[in-house]
């Protein structure tokens, strides 16, 4: 049984509900007390992450309480969080669906503090990972095939509200609680900071390349685009035995991608003649481009029945003439994320292989300034707060 | 041996080679002399055909050279050919890549009047059906794989250029010489007419349903346009045993769909109550819209993994929001006729289903009206010119 700290338990900013001012440990007992006679009162335990309050997108200490760790959840302590792309889009309301304070993060490592009474996958003391999903219906083809991800009630980690009714908040705060069937256990061995980038951009691309059957060696695949998942795909997709080949619009990480992350060759979509050259060559490509681009230099590049694989949530639309696909099969498509099972075989094959993620650690409060580079592509490939070595209070 | 008719060979209009005017048994017999001695020469015979002589896409009569038949040639008398849209984009020079005079045609039915020395699939007599790729480099790994539509260097049965130099000429013509190995057997009891429409029509859908794997029964389709490619998307998706959508613009085809053609289901894709109830409810979409067309209301149709399988050529962008895309992990793809082996396959599952294509038969003179009527999608469901019953004079 976790004990709240009562140092952060005196920051509570409970807004008028004056029963959870008493200190921490008092306080939860008397809850538990309270549940047990009137027979399944919610005990809600309060939590300091960042947030962002508005479209700036800015992020801020923000105080708020979580629910009491149900029969099959976990509460968890986190450790790290990886900082999206998608967490941009969602603090700026890019997407148009934003609801504010939204505390984002969806890349979390954590250990677990309490395991609710149902639970069996999981002790205290674990270190576990969650995802951007944390509910689905468990009831649907989809969530029966073990393909969770694609429910269409699935409910996402932050930005979403809970079956409870409460809304989800992510990542960038110091508990969560999770049900436990969307949380993976993280493998020994593996750095607790090297494994947040997995759970998002690493599983991002394991999953539709194991899903379209790419996952054999002797293909030869492109990635576009040099960010998080970017990387990630080179990484994953040289472990499955690839000739990759990045492409990127400037020879800015040429070196880079072929010296230190092993691609085997570099595309600069602005020349002409190389794209030209490397017409009908690829099997596949990872699309991580987040904004809009063209999607014909790209598909010229592909094979016979070669796949455009999309990964960048791009609310403009694309574009694309019909002759381009159908005149060599080819497919443009895209997946969302992975399942829970693909996460934890997506780390295993990490594990295996040896591959980790590259990160820059830094601490909460330059989680602004994190974003405001990430924008600009400026970093080196993922962002990961160190949470729990943060003081998150402001 | 087949020998020309004098009276057609009269009508030679190859604009000063004189050597040509022989009438045509006795200099045919010259030519042959000639290439014994020579070695190798080509003689050239004359058909005449309908052409286009310009973008108007106003066809009328043209006489023109064939090669005489080569090894692996067959020569052809054209009997019937049916009208795809295709040919309308291709004389009106849609595509920007026109050359003429351009003899359309590409759903050939004929009869073998004569073979090269090497072939030995057809005898003098057979019926054969010719579709709209007439050769490719039969060394590619395309080709090699019997995909050879999809070769890079395909020769396209009109608007292209031969190995020999010459312009190709589709079936709105007299007679044709194809490479056998592009020409098709018409199997016994099908009904030449009724079998055109097949050999492009009918082998663009066919090909893309057993090619992605939706060639088995308990599957839920949808077909959108109802024209030539679209009423044997019907046709052929019930004989799959599916159950078949049709999405249409209006009612105005809902009870032909239904009561005529078996369809089980007509969505109005106007309606838009209709259209959500149909959300997440179909396998795959054969998109036979020849002109642009928004994309989303039809994705959003398709279940987790549903393709969006494009068949019509348009040049205009077709756009999308990739969220439509990733969160059902949906594939827009599309494909191109079939191949030779596909189109025999094709029409023995035809044969045996008993499958017949809805046609409107005409006779040549009656061409370029049924061009403007096909323009309007005025047609139930494809017009089939009488080639062989047609005086192609004018």
């Amino acid at each position: 049984m976790y004990q709240e700290d009562d140092d952060d338990d005196d920051d509570d900013d409970d807004g008028g509900q004056a029963s959870k001012q008493a200190p921490g440990r008092e306080r939860e007992q008397a809850y538990r007390d309270l549940e047990t006679i009137m027979g399944g009162l919610e005990v809600e335990r309060t939590t300091v992450g960042w947030a962002a309050t508005d479209p700036s997108g800015v992020l801020s200490p923000y105080t708020y309480t979580l629910r009491n760790t149900g029969p099959e959840d976990v509460f968890i302590k986190v450790l790290y969080c990886g900082i999206c792309h998608t967490d941009i889009h969602q603090t700026k309301n890019d997407l148009g669906m934003s609801n504010y304070p939204m505390v984002p993060g969806h890349e979390v490592v954590g250990e677990v503090l309490e395991v609710g009474s149902e639970v069996t996958k999981f002790i205290v003391g674990d270190r576990v990972g969650v995802g951007i999903v944390v509910g689905s219906c468990q009831n649907c083809r989809t969530c029966k095939s073990e393909m969770e991800q694609y429910c269409n009630k699935k409910i996402w980690n932050y930005n979403d509200v809970y079956t409870d009714g409460k809304s989800t908040q992510g990542g960038f705060a110091r508990e969560m609680v999770v049900n436990s069937k969307f949380v993976v256990r993280i493998p020994e061995g593996m750095a607790a900071e090297q494994v947040a980038p997995l759970l998002c951009a690493g599983v991002t691309v394991y999953s539709p390349l194991t899903h379209f059957g790419l996952a054999k060696p002797g293909l030869r695949g492109g990635i576009l685009g040099l960010g998080g998942v970017g990387h990630m795909g080179v990484k994953i997709a040289k472990a499955m035995g690839h000739t990759v080949t990045v492409i990127s619009s400037s020879d800015r990480k040429k070196q880079e991608a072929l010296d230190h992350l092993g691609a085997d060759e570099y595309l600069v979509s602005s020349d002409e003649a190389a794209m030209t050259a490397a017409a009908d060559s690829l099997d596949y490509i990872i699309d991580t481009v987040p904004v809009f681009h063209p999607l014909e230099p790209y598909l010229s590049l592909l094979k016979l029945d070669g796949k455009l694989i999309l990964m960048g949530v791009i609310n403009t639309p694309l574009q694309f003439v019909t002759p381009m696909i159908m005149l060599g099969r080819k497919s443009i498509t895209g997946s969302f994320i992975g399942s829970v099972k693909e996460t934890e075989e997506m780390l295993g094959f990490c594990k295996d292989k040896g591959l980790i993620s590259e990160i820059e650690v830094v601490k909460m409060d330059y989680v602004n300034k994190a974003f405001e580079r990430l924008e600009k592509n400026d970093v080196r490939y993922r962002f990961v707060v160190d949470v729990a070595g943060s003081k998150l209070q402001g």
